[in-house]
């Protein structure tokens, strides 16, 4: 099949590409790499590091022998997105290219304002593009477990049979998101699920929960490694949360420790993703699917996350610093997730055997953790009112750039 | 009380001033005017013309012995917001700046992506300056009944008890909207529930049925009138039916003209604003009012407006176009509202009195009716999926401009 991967630069787009290149698919992506350049912003850079995008394909093609389509630009510019998918006219497009940090929305209003922006811009921009250029294309849109909050029912799969005052209907599952960046995700589902609805589109919205890892099969050699963040606004908690034992500072779970999020291993979201791509829905079929392997508290997994330092000869410790967030410490968490098992899905990696391999990845580029140490703290980001008016804490200062590899020019022509 | 009304110059939103004002309140505005501009752009004018807004603040100083403090700018620049609020420091802020038309938003994909960014800025700019400069501020926020569409169960007034696999919660209830308008109102609903809950904000989210009417008890010199949009784009239903009538050409439900929706009297709109600014909900509360009055059919209402013309001697007939829209043909349609009567409010105006006087005043301004009349009939906005991939029909050329009357500097420090 043909697929357009936005974001293709990206943790999970890159090794996504590589992914469905191995599975013979024929592979085109589009990136601005913001999120290089929005890393660096906080002071921050990938723990593991990762080849310019030029040299990404390089090593695609002398490794794998395969080329990757690139279309350098912001799918928050619709002329560069018409561009992109009247060259293309893709079966499927897998949609990564959105802001992805809650603490980044959350930094100020600009923050969220452009986290909100940028989010709905893209989606619109390509919804309206397949509209017109690829009407039987197959949207997989990359939405958040994050969306459903932390209700006290069972988490349905996007809808819901409900029976209220003696009547019943199928219904969107409630959405009660936790940063803007979550509520971002909330209304692009809202927006791809109507356009399914009055354009026919075919759209597969994926609640992924938290990711983690360092691998997947692809990854062959150090060209071709996926960039992995451990900052305070980019790192998700369990990839922090190795950063702090490798490091030998304390495993931080942020308050309590009980809140419970849902995960998946990154090869295992990678699997999720080509098996959405590989099974489309009829047309006018807008579905959801709830992509995670299990569920657990911040509190298990600093203790799963200690056991395995231990297991190496280390000590550490686990501290709780206040919860920077507004969520509920303790709560109930049951989210059903039937529909990608259904088509064939296996969890392919146990935690215990990421986490290792996790710890020698980024054991190996401890220098590169110790440089940046600064940022992994929560701490820069005031989620709550502003006590007493006072105003938020200036961001850390950044430290000087990392060179920035020359990339081919800002238009949407295939790059050479 | 102090409140500031965002979209002052607007069909409610001038006649809210004048309720506010005549009830002893102190009242602010902010406009951009960008409503006139965009009716000019689809080539159509108000039926009842209105001043310029110094014209109006003049009528208002003249004929009620009343101020109203004025700030020109668009709530979608923050700068803008963050000064205006910075000087008034409301304790109420009715936000009623947002683009309201639907057919407007669906009109391409510039048009969508304009109606989303615009009002879910807006909203978060007002958030966001509430957070820093004004905590205790109650916002109340205009939504849409079509927020919710038509669901197979009663709709409830922004939450409901679910019962789901043997547990419950309270939740929100879910919306399924029918064009980016309606899903810019959602997504702005999300925003504000998340403000109220982490910044302890206090909100009113206001799903208001259709509007109708043209008058107010505040409006007692044509100086005073509010607008009054008849066309394809910025018409809503009811008004459009009047004009029909008074036109003499066939009165026009959409397809079936089944479709139910929720309904409401400008007055009465106008009083149950008043009724959520004098009753603040205590901090970090965040509460819903379905405000409407009563649901009728598109084909009751053709009908009720048919008898008004006929007792008026006159022979209309109705006819069904195509319905441009994606909306089911026949639905059940119970939304509850409960929250409005508990604090007082009381129906004023039945739909029959509205509609003699809407005949009244409309009629005085025929020749404006004429001169537009190409502008009613659907068929400029696509709402599905392209035929064949024909493009979008071109908007009609719109006549030479109105002149637009020279408005105070778009500063945000109050106009002299």
């Amino acid at each position: 099949m043909k697929v357009l991967i936005t974001g293709i630069d990206g943790y999970s787009g890159w090794p996504l590409a590589l992914h469905l290149l191995a599975r013979g698919h024929d592979v085109a992506g589009i990136d601005n790499f913001v999120t290089r350049r929005r890393v660096r912003e906080v002071g921050s850079w990938s723990a593991i590091p990762i080849p310019s995008f030029p040299r990404r394909r390089e090593a695609v093609k002398a490794i794998l022998g395969k080329e990757i389509r690139f279309y350098r630009g912001d799918v928050a510019d619709w002329a560069f997105v018409h561009e992109a998918i009247r060259a293309e006219r893709p079966d499927a497009i897998v949609h990564l290219a959105e802001q992805r940090s809650a603490p980044y929305s959350m930094i100020d209003v600009h923050h969220a304002v452009r986290t909100q922006v940028e989010n709905l811009s893209g989606t619109l921009h390509l919804l309206y593009a397949m509209r017109e250029l690829a009407p039987d294309a197959h949207l997989v849109k990359m939405g958040t477990m994050g969306e459903y909050g932390t209700p006290n029912i069972d988490i349905a799969e996007g809808f819901f049979d409900v029976e209220y005052r003696g009547r019943t209907d199928r219904l969107p599952f409630p959405r009660q998101a936790g940063s803007w960046y979550h509520w971002s995700k909330v209304h692009d589902s809202g927006n791809v699920m109507f356009a399914a609805k009055i354009w026919g589109l075919r759209a597969t919205d994926v609640m992924q929960g938290v990711l983690y890892g360092t691998r997947t099969p692809e990854i062959t050699d150090p060209k071709l490694a996926t960039r992995f963040d451990f900052d305070e606004v980019w790192g998700t908690s369990l990839n922090r949360f190795v950063v702090e034992a490798v490091l030998g500072v304390p495993i931080t779970p942020y308050g309590r420790g009980d809140q419970r999020r849902a995960f998946i291993a990154l090869e295992d979201s990678v699997q999720s993703l080509r098996i959405a791509v590989e099974n489309p829905p009829p047309a006018a079929e807008y579905r959801v699917f709830n992509q995670f392997d299990a569920s657990y508290s911040m509190n298990e997994l600093a203790e799963i996350v200690r056991r395995e330092a231990e297991s190496r000869g280390w000590s550490p410790t686990i501290e709780h610093p206040e919860d920077p967030r507004v969520e509920a410490q303790q709560h109930y968490y049951h989210p059903i997730h039937e529909h990608l098992p259904k088509l064939g899905y296996r969890r392919a990696r146990s935690l215990e055997a990421v986490l290792s391999e996790m710890f020698d990845d980024v054991g190996r580029h401890k220098r590169r953790l110790e440089a940046r140490r600064q940022v992994i703290a929560p701490g820069h980001v005031v989620w709550r009112e502003l006590d007493n008016r006072a105003r938020v804490p200036a961001n850390p200062a950044p430290p000087p750039p990392e060179p920035v590899p020359p990339g081919p020019a800002a238009t949407a022509r295939p790059a050479a």
